[in-house]
């Protein structure tokens, strides 16, 4: 152990492993995850260690290697689909493993909007993976707005067959992950037409390639669209297709449904397809986000008490670079992040589970709006922050930050992409704010408004009332400041926008004329909801005040950074002087030495072993330099033949020789 | 060409070849510069349309060959290096070309640190490429803080030898370019002892590899440190040196010297040390940073004007996404930054030519701490500024903008990486502070300051006198703004600093607790130089009003975002009342709307040869998707054999066909 770590770790002021099991969600749920990661972790198939060094080709095999790995040792531990264990194994195994596509849109979007018997049909094959399926939704010129989708699947009464196609190059399904290599099979999306009239986007299974060779089926053309920022492993394709027919039954037809006669009828609600899309945007901010910062996180956190440079005080040793402020705030304010977060995926799941169960047992979507609003626009506001958070700390770190080996870079890129797939975050905070301002309209009405928005029916602080640097240590005065910006922020964009109409001006130019003011406001809505879940939460550890007091030190550290770096909206309307933003300011600073202390506990409190960091710099033992000197040694750059010299130096140095 | 790329190019406000001209810096440049570039991008050894498919190694290679080949074009064409046409020639080659650290670094080490005789024996040599050389400074363990480098160079009187160690495993040079496999020859930075004494840092030549056969020398360890976030082509190294010798005269020795006794003899200032850091600073601005940032914004200008998305207005056709006011405000400001930044690099270079006369010819080192805390301080800003537009640029383009083939993933990757090379943000921003806080002391003795913080002793405006949004389309009104801001918040940060000092803290706490306060105020002075200077470049352009106009346009809606990003600052002390910042808001969205008409003919300005660009999706055609298909089909990934089928789902597959 680097003695330089271990200091951090002599004297914690809390007991590091009730800070695990609160993560975890208690004892038990840690013992769980922990023996899962022990034997994931100890199969070397599943080794990470020299994925940095691997091509695009090299990933994708170890993937589909790891992968059906998995579908083996899952058979024989006899681990079961309704345990814990397969869940806590991908997540360990994450975005290391091909077939997500397959696994989490393929089979579920069967499973969702397939009847019973396509259900029992397909989904068995799947599950096994006898079948790889990917889900074709994306095209070349469209994406987040779905109705612009370009692929056509006409019924043609006679042979009673769809007839899908993809007639411009802008209609070539592009993206879908698992398609340009692996899949046979896929779930294609296309715009439904039947006598002559088009009844919107449906959903279609396709087999796509031979199952005998692989081939790519008559009318079918698919293709690997070649290196993107991240995801190496996953085969993300495209897909075209030329007149491909598919049977009658390969529309996936609980909700609609073409009769032999090509008749459209159509049994329940266009909402129900919501649930897919919000389900997935819950589980990428628990699954994606929250781990990616808290990595990010740990490896910066530790790698600031090993990094010496300069001296604070002459004649002492070169300071830890986590004892400079300006290296605290870059971190630490993303530690707190970290845990605000993971707080609220918390809330959201469980929010999310209460309507999947309203809408499964009585069919009551009343929640699904106010669900669906909530997900899209804190999928949109986490996934920003999660991604600015990890590039600070990666960047935080300097040269080696910026080494592949540091593990950051790919934590980076891979965030990153989350700000764009699953709804791209402009357009999910417009959606938000489309139901803000929906409910907006209603205050006046004095109709009750949905749980998350009430508080814009509630009379709001004009002035904050915080008289000295502690009183921002209350959590009823950073909640009512982010309150009162939300509600001012979203009735200011409401009041132009009934301006803009009022005047005349047609509903799409106001709306478009108001958008920015529209995005900012759902962002500093779903910001009050994400402080006021973290204090919540706080304030439910009574029983525990020794995780407590270092909760309520991280939710008072995100609650104050996010004042400060929004600082114009809380002064603007003077909610806020210049005086109490300056004792936010001092309280601010006096958070970052206090959490500072911690901060190497607190990081293993996400009780990340070794092999998941997969990081030269971020190891538990502190060995950073050591480490990166040897994971360096095995970079294929270092292969004994350099045709470069041989080619193109050699003849140039030999001139030297005479002269030397 | 695309029509919708066609339409924006019909009626543009302005002579696109006049403003050309201007960034190009007049007619006749513009000339030389497209006769270069045509010659370039004819030339297939250059041709970098594959870059995205090959490897590190390959990238390497294609790099050497391409560096070698311009070596002997440059014979062959006999061009001069006193001409236009070398430099422009690796302006467009730019980074990936190898050994760009021998040029810049390594040669001008020894031309500035060398004697004469030093300079005779090694530069020709190294300009023709028969023997390359490294810059080894930064170490595993430091880089930023130079005095903390620990390789070691003792004079060993006895042979007459400096005798070379890097006893550490945190000593191993490791970072420097063009190291680990291609140098044969390190200008290595080492702390030199002579006669028991420690004299600091100093530059000595040592040969690393054998010029028969490239095998690392005798005590010499080399090799690559691996996979980075870009600069693939660049062979980083790692240096560790173990009881080297080198004869006396390789200490790079024009301004101190150890004679054959061992003596240490200085001459002439330290400070010159200074000049290569701040030319390479400059350096930076100039050619990494603006062309990153303008490459991105034509790119992401012109794919917002071919992507549609989504019906503005119901029955119309879907709308360019150019026309959303959000993706406007994503897009735009970055396009007014790049013009800020472009003449803020030409004004730099001005000054910094000014310098390096009086330092040449009369030795007078006046102005060299203004211009190195000025060019500390804007590389800071710069940098940060260029990482934050291009990703802008990069995910305002979507799931295309993360396809490696729109070019933005390694505009990004590579930009982001000045935040940290050549002298890490923070503490270059602290350098800056350090300088201001060195001159507000002045103001108050009545002493003249440097030019570039003389508006410290000007009295300050208490208020922002504007009173229609039209007001904020008055340069002076919003220079009034930085200049308040700049000047408040430097010296609140003084007051803090004077009154921790004055209440017993040690000045090394106080400039640390400061130091979070200390950058934001750097921050704010550097933003002030820049829009003044945006103004002062738009005033000199009264005789092209057409060009003035454009770039008015463009300096307001630089200024007016700065105040909106940063509202807080302008609002604290009272400076601007909130109505005032809905005057900004309204104004700054005008604007937006209308830079937008003539965004694609200003991008078209920069006049980026398709090759240069090297996006499938920023060509000046428009034709994006057929492109980004073709592209697509040439990738690696698309090799017919594909293994993981073979291996591992193959027999999976085979399960399935008696099923389906």
């Amino acid at each position: 152990m680097n003695p330089d770590v271990a200091s951090e770790r002599k004297a914690p002021g809390f007991e590091v492993e009730k800070l695990v099991n609160l993560l975890d969600g208690g004892a038990g749920r840690t013992r769980t995850r922990r023996s899962i990661e022990h034997i994931i972790n100890s199969d070397a198939v599943f080794n990470q260690e020299n994925q940095y060094f691997l091509t695009q080709t090299e990933r994708y095999e170890e993937a589909v290697k790891g992968a059906v790995h998995l579908r083996q040792k899952i058979k024989e531990l006899g681990w079961t689909a309704d345990g814990p264990e397969i869940q806590i194994a991908f997540r360990v195994l994450g975005g290391n493993l091909a077939f997500a596509v397959h696994r989490e849109l393929f089979i579920p979007t069967i499973t969702e909007l397939g009847t019973d018997a396509q259900i029992a049909k397909w989904v068995p094959l799947a599950k096994d993976y006898q079948i790889i399926g990917t889900y074709a939704q994306t095209e070349l010129g469209h994406g987040t707005y779905l109705r612009g989708l370009e692929t056509t699947a006409s019924f043609d009464a006679s042979s009673q067959d769809f007839i899908l196609n993809t007639l411009e190059v802008s209609s070539i399904k592009w993206w879908p992950g698992d398609l340009g290599r692996s899949a046979n099979h896929a779930v294609v999306l296309a715009q439904l037409y039947t006598q002559e009239m088009c009844h919107g986007m449906h959903a279609f299974i396709i087999q796509i390639r031979s199952l005998v060779d692989h081939s790519a089926l008559p009318g079918v053309k698919i293709g690997d669209i070649g290196p993107k920022m991240a995801f190496e492993q996953v085969d993300n394709g495209y897909l075209m297709l030329q007149n491909v027919h598919i049977p009658r039954e390969n529309m996936l037809s609980r909700y609609s449904e073409v009769t032999s006669d090509g008749s459209y009828v159509k049994q329940g609600s266009d909402r129900i397809y919501y649930i897919s899309m919000v389900l997935a945007r819950v589980k990428i901010i628990s699954s994606e986000l929250v781990s990616a910062l808290s990595k990010a996180c740990v490896i910066a956190i530790r790698y600031s008490v090993v990094r010496r440079q300069s001296k604070l005080k002459p004649g002492e040793m070169e300071a830890k670079i986590l004892d400079y402020q300006t290296q605290q705030q870059k971190l630490l304010p993303q530690l707190a992040t970290t845990f605000a977060f993971h707080f609220m995926a918390s809330s959201l799941d469980t929010f999310c589970n209460q309507v999947k169960v309203q809408v499964k047992t009585k069919g009551d979507i009343l929640l699904l709006p106010e669900l669906h609003a909530l997900s899209a626009g804190l999928k949109a506001m986490m996934s920003e922050s999660c991604s600015v958070g990890v590039e600070a700390c990666r960047r935080a770190c300097g040269g080696h930050g910026y080494s592949t080996l540091s593990g950051l870079p790919t934590l980076y890129t891979r965030v990153v992409a989350s700000c764009t797939y699953e709804g791209e975050n402009t357009v999910l905070q417009l959606q938000t704010a489309r139901f803000l301002m929906k409910y907006l309209t209603r205050v006046d009405c004095g109709q009750p408004l949905p749980q998350s928005v009430s508080y814009l029916s509630e009379p709001i602080t004009l002035h904050c009332s915080a008289k000295e640097k502690s009183d921002f240590l209350k959590p009823f005065i950073y909640i009512e400041s982010y309150k009162h910006r939300a509600h001012r922020m979203i009735k200011d964009a409401g009041i132009k926008l009934q301006s803009l109409l009022q005047s005349g001006v047609e509903q799409y130019v106001a709306w478009n004329s108001t958008s920015v003011q529209l995005a900012k406001a759902a962002v500093a809505h779903c910001h009050y909801i994400v402080v006021n879940n973290f204090v919540e939460t706080m304030e439910g550890l009574k029983f525990e005040p020794e995780i407590q007091q270092v909760i309520k030190m991280l939710c008072d550290l995100y609650a104050l950074t996010g004042i400060l770096d929004n600082a114009g909206d809380f002064l603007y309307d003077g909610f806020m002087t210049g005086k109490q933003l300056d004792l936010v300011t001092t309280s601010q600073l006096d958070l970052l030495a206090l959490v500072r202390k911690n901060a190497v506990s607190i990081t293993d409190a996400f009780d990340y072993p070794d092999k998941q960091l997969n990081s030269a710099i971020g190891n538990y033992d502190g060995h950073v330099y050591q480490r990166l000197f040897e994971w360096a040694q095995k970079a294929p750059t270092n292969a004994k033949i350099n045709l470069a010299y041989e080619k193109y130096l050699k003849p140039l140095f030999q001139l030297a020789q005479s002269k030397l």
